[in-house]
């Protein structure tokens, strides 16, 4: 067997019923700009890839798509049905993160501890779960760590 | 307004069937390997937190959990309920890795091209969807690009 592929993230990706809006609260909340946006006939959907720095999530907005099932809205009912969940960001200080989003006016869902470190949920303008993570130990190692 | 906290990838999250089952998957087919695994009693969960140098993929199990809906097992339907959708990681070349993960029996969806590079889905063992992203930008301006 070969050598494996080196592997970065590159994004995630969310279906989201207003685009502009999602944009929007994506740029106001977390700092996200827009790299590209572009139509992709297949699904059909209109589709922005926003970024910061190496970071990026892509927006997109199908028109009829079904709502966000409710139990998506709560990272403990969530994983009650099999599927990508959410993703998670690190950061150096959970408090310090909790405290500028909801200074941005955030929907903060929880603090919560774990044996990795600890986290804060919150949702985004649509409902869906966005996850910060405390680790200690991987910020102190540096970018790569 | 502060100044904004800096962000980093830590992890995604999927719910999976069978969690000994997509260790041993994301192991073999990924190169992850178990970082720690711990019981989150509010959901609750069997979780395994896997690793791979700053990339992490986090695993619940969840007892009589929801089957993983249909039409998330397709890119092109999965967009067509709200929600979180899918991680995709960067790599240097799309047939690379995509001759790899055959290779390896990966079940790959499709290579396709977009604005923003080449892309190929595949399905985990469970059926989640996972994306690798060939964008020449960013691997030539290196790891924080």
């Amino acid at each position: 067997m070969k050598q494996r592929a080196d592997l970065k993230f590159h994004h995630s990706g969310v279906s989201v019923p207003n685009l502009a809006a999602s944009i929007a609260w994506y740029r106001d909340m977390l700092g996200f700009e827009v790299d590209q946006t572009m139509r992709i006939d297949a699904i059909p959907a209109e589709v922005a890839m926003l970024k910061r720095g190496p970071l990026r999530v892509e927006l997109f907005e199908v028109k009829g798509a079904a709502a966000l099932p409710e139990r998506r809205r709560d990272p403990q009912t969530d994983p009650h049905t099999h599927g990508n969940k959410h993703v998670a960001f690190a950061v150096e200080d959970v408090d310090t993160i909790a405290a500028e989003l909801t200074e941005r006016g955030a929907d903060i869902v929880f603090v919560g501890r774990m044996p990795f470190g600890t986290f804060v949920f919150i949702r985004d303008n649509a409902g869906n779960l966005v996850e910060f993570v405390q680790q200690p130990d991987l910020w102190a190692a540096g970018a790569r760590a």
